[in-house]
């Protein structure tokens, strides 16, 4: 090992990082500071520790490794930042932060009990506090790194169910087709790819206005298949889709589900946290239903990058369908073996994601966590309300939930009229040369999203409980004022 | 939010987590505190937070949450503790501890250079650093979540250039036949099953008396799955197998693929580190010629979990097979979109797991990670010396790298017979009881491996550069003492 001073580097790291963690709403530090790679590029070689991992690699001495860390502070994104609204995220609990520490301290995996004897009970408690909450009558589950992996473990399941020894001999007779709605995450085709079901077995039923899947269009659709002798096994419902957070109309869903004998699976990634909220839980009715659900708690309620919680309803299929029979790690002959949950999933090692869930829970109380929900639906009210009482601003598709879509709408076209001739174009260029600007800025983060036919839209939700109605308001009068500054015409 | 001191509670595990880094080699501080289900559950009831999530879970105070925190660091197992050699992995390097603590801290998304700039740029140098340690002429990669997620990117890949339109279709005409040594991880036949080509189209290879792939016995299988029809598109080779820590031999097998044209993939998640040692990296050779590489760096060189790179030598590759061109996460006229690594994998949200690498290589240097891997050997060296000069004990297997496999062998059996009416099954039932006392005991803690048709054995690594060989020794004494401890007969 090198010379490294280990105590210097342990103390420095965590002093900044514990006054990072204080200092996670302070409003006078830009979201980001825009750099392009050969800017940071030259920032680390400053730093004393360049960028490129040497040929020979060197070892670094104390000051410049704590040098290096103050460039990544420098120049990460600010996701703490309470005017951060990039992505579908923000403003992670330091509980949750800290819980990651702890994990990352005690350095083990979740397979285990052996390995893992406190977080393997967290990981059960929090899987049965969660269906609890979906109100699943029986459950079994686990965390997943994302909620990709978790949309691939219940096609997975559902491809068993519909031809079980296909585990073992790769071979389905007929053509299995997968159902989900057009505005769904794009993880649902690629889980088809990779699963060897190929993506265009994937049927994308369209939305209605509120952006959730059309039931009659969906049934139509599998009939439809049938005819064609085609075997429809999977129906895969959003609740909270990435563009405009619209909710698929669960309880119908499961009644089409039931009658053609389909799995049914919620993609509750991002919106099944709803379900901590008396008041936003409806949304969510019909959960209960589903033969599995997906639900990612680093995206609403705080925890950091990953915390995904995978369901299944019927227990044992986990098990059934995933288990590997590692009579190296998993023997039935060490004490709570039954309790070893590395044979319900593709992956072997796992981070002990449980521990940060059962942290911020624990502190938060169902209160808390669904206060975050709530905050965020009320943010989105505020600023739909500020962009329909100025002509500055159009909304750009109707919200049901925290995403607010919309568009700057530069002085000559207002009141907007898309229907006009050029319009759309121009409102599509404007909203990418608006971003950029705010990026170069770094006052604030917003993405912006395709919209169909529409042209894309900036996208606004405030996951952040350090957000204020202040700073939406804040943050509308800087992008008012990126849209003045732009050159004309655009 | 609930009235917790976030200060406090900041602070309180903070100092907790320094002092436990700065005490990792303690050696008075058992491994683990053996502890049932339940006592676990009146500990943490005792706390003030108990493990269950509560119906309507409220708020935790201030002192309870810190106190569960307690409870965790109490009963969770010490894998940074210098007589820990449980898993393939121990004594996770502080740097890395710290890098994900940064990392958690920031809590972004490694998809995009927007989201995640200085990240972005990382992974890449360390990807590129790691693919020149492997001697690839090319390159591209990035890192996923766990082995088993880069050994089922690397059957993708495989079967996408065997059949391209599979991705779209689901189609192989045909029965595509993967093969892999009787040895490997038991995650290939998982991802055969996941990827709908079927566990049963994974031919289990021979190994020789080294552990290692029988060359002739895979171009034998090959060739007789040819004649059958079949249609062999995939070799994996093990670098540094689970239980005997034995290669593959590459160049061997590297010929074997080029010859039928197959793709080469190889599992190095635990050996790969070999490559960071002048004296280790022969057994690495022919790395270059594989087409991917699995690599964990949380394996033998003390990255936390997870840190594990996946590179592909032909650049281009990934984005055609795992790109799904989600148009609200990839867009082109974003600056540097170039560098989104995001469409380069099957997951969408990635933790940003190359910043502990970069800072881990960066601090130690090729040399410092090198003295790791060369340390590991040492130790296993001489800990099969003492193995072999006493007759308390007797190696259960060939040693060819880290891995020591051995039984403790009661006064009666003394010179071990294995062959001798009775003994083998003795042994076995001696190292599953000998195993428990240890946990009881929880002064050390080792794994028993299965061995094919030989009795279950102890296998011995000692990966954490805090253990020296007088641990070896004390361990080697302890074990002889639960040995002599058990209730005769067993």
């Amino acid at each position: 090992m090198s010379a490294l001073d280990l105590r210097t580097v342990i103390e420095g790291v965590g002093a900044r990082l514990l006054a990072l963690l204080q200092a996670a709403d302070d409003r006078s530090e830009p979201v980001v500071r825009q750099a392009s790679p050969d800017t940071l590029a030259l920032a680390f070689q400053a730093a004393g520790a360049g960028l490129p991992i040497d040929r020979d690699q060197a070892p670094t001495g104390t000051p410049a490794l704590l040098a290096a860390v103050d460039e990544v502070l420098r120049w990460s994104v600010r996701t703490l930042h309470p005017r951060f609204f990039n992505q579908n995220f923000a403003g992670a609990d330091p509980v949750a932060v800290l819980g990651d520490w702890v994990g990352a301290a005690l350095n083990t995996t979740q397979a285990t009990f052996e390995a893992a004897p406190v977080f393997t009970l967290m990981e059960r408690e929090v899987i049965a506090g969660l269906a609890a909450r979906a109100g699943f009558a029986t459950h079994e589950g686990l965390f997943l790194p994302g909620g990709s992996m978790a949309n691939l473990h219940a096609l997975q399941l559902a491809r068993w169910r519909a031809q079980p020894d296909s585990l073992r001999t790769g071979k389905v007779p007929g053509r299995l087709v997968a159902f989900t709605s057009a505005e769904a995450h794009y993880s649902l085709g690629k889980a088809m790819a990779l699963l060897g079901l190929g993506s265009d077995n994937l049927v994308a039923v369209p939305t209605g206005p509120d952006g959730g899947m059309d039931v009659v269009a969906l049934d139509k659709a599998i009939r439809q298949a049938r005819r064609r002798q085609e075997r429809p096994f999977f129906i895969n419902a959003t609740a909270g889709t990435t563009v405009r957070a619209a909710f698929d109309p669960l309880r119908d869903l499961a009644d089409v589900a039931d009658f053609h004998d389909l799995w049914l699976h919620v993609d509750g990634a991002f919106g099944a946290s709803a379900l901590f909220s008396g008041r936003e839980r409806h949304r969510m009715r019909g959960v209960a239903r589903a033969h599995s659900l997906a639900w990612n708690l680093h995206k609403m309620v705080g925890a950091t990058q990953q915390c995904a919680a995978f369901l299944v309803r019927e227990p044992g299929l986990l098990g059934r369908v995933f288990g590997g029979g590692a009579d190296y790690l998993f023997q039935p002959d060490k004490p709570h073996a039954g309790l070893d949950s590395g044979d319900l999933t593709y992956h072997c090692a796992r981070r002990v994601d449980a521990l940060k869930a059962w942290l911020l829970w624990k502190a938060r109380g169902d209160a808390g966590l669904g206060a975050r929900v709530e905050r965020a639906v009320d943010l989105a009210e505020h600023a739909e309300g500020r962009i329909l009482a100025d002509d500055r601003f159009a909304l750009a598709a109707a919200r049901g939930f925290t995403n607010v879509l919309f568009w700057w709408v530069p002085p000559d076209l207002r009141p907007l009229d898309l229907e006009a001739p050029g319009v759309a174009p121009r409102l599509h260029r404007i909203t990418t040369a608006l971003k950029d600007r705010m990026q170069r800025d770094g006052q604030t983060m917003l993405s912006y999203m395709p919209l169909g036919e529409r042209p894309n839209a900036l996208r606004l939700l405030c996951l952040n409980p350090a957000t204020t109605p202040a700073d939406v308001d804040h943050v509308l009068a800087l992008i008012d004022g990126y849209g003045q500054a732009l050159p004309r015409p655009v």
